[in-house]
């Protein structure tokens, strides 16, 4: 691994045609950006190229920024068979590249998400964007799928030191 | 690669507890069992490690016997949302372990598969592992995901004959 980022959690919003990613490290209580981003796949000639160009993706973001853990949203599985599958197969290429690495993969349902970053699981999309930004210090504003992974990112922040605090206690 | 395997077709049959392959090898126009068996991920402590487990289990078979291309069969679509994305997850990882070696993924229809092994769309899996240990001149028999994946193989060699011989004309 080229980099070693301790306190980094990459966060993935995995799909088929593009999958979002967000780095954000945590300093002194502080939340940083350090990257962030979306793999686009849809110029490749068919299906299986996306799922090897998702999992190179995802394994040169760890090489990269040597992140600690992996944050993803659950996919609400409510979608049509065929949405799940190609779904599906876009999160296996993305998360077996995290695996591979070694790295534990936390997941969370959307519901959570929008309520460790709004206070409220039922949370407008436009609204998470925005507490990214602010809880990032960002002017910049994401793509959609980086800004979902961003959330992810931040929301397993967000748990682990609220586990850290009640185990202090 | 460690080895060269330019007739060697790679069949696969993903799966989130038990992904079957099977390899076969033309040689002469007689088909040739190459390698066959089941990687079973029911004892991983998550749902990412099976994934890890998967990918890196395809990457090697790739590695040990070259082949030149891959062949799966279509998942039916109208299992319920969940189960799909299960499936999709463990096709994901297998897919993009294919796709980063290179190698070009090819997809049958389960009536195409039964077509092409017993002259019939509707036959039973039974008569399907039949065909295939006779096609393969085996008398050992496969586990279950094991002779679908030979089954995806021997499809796609026999599609490839055909092809063949049609151009040939």
């Amino acid at each position: 691994m080229a980099n070693t980022g301790d306190g980094i959690i990459l966060g993935l919003d995995p799909g088929s045609r593009a999958t979002g990613y967000g780095l954000v490290r945590e300093r002194s209580g502080v939340l940083e950006l350090v990257d962030a981003g979306v793999v686009r796949t849809t110029s490749q000639p068919d299906f299986p190229s996306r799922l090897g160009v998702i999992f190179t993706a995802v394994a040169e973001l760890i090489n990269r920024h040597g992140p600690a853990e992996v944050s993803v949203e659950n996919v609400f599985v409510s979608k049509n068979a065929a949405t799940a599958l190609k779904l599906g197969q876009a999160r296996g290429a993305a998360l077996a590249a995290c695996a591979v690495a070694g790295l534990s993969v936390h997941s969370y349902e959307p519901t959570v998400i929008k309520q460790s970053l709004v206070g409220t699981g039922r949370a407008e999309k436009s609204q998470v964007a925005f507490m990214v930004a602010r809880v990032l210090a960002c002017r910049e504003t994401f793509a959609v799928d980086a800004t979902d992974a961003l959330a992810a990112a931040v929301c397993h922040l967000n748990q682990r030191r609220l586990t850290r605090l009640c185990g202090a206690r």
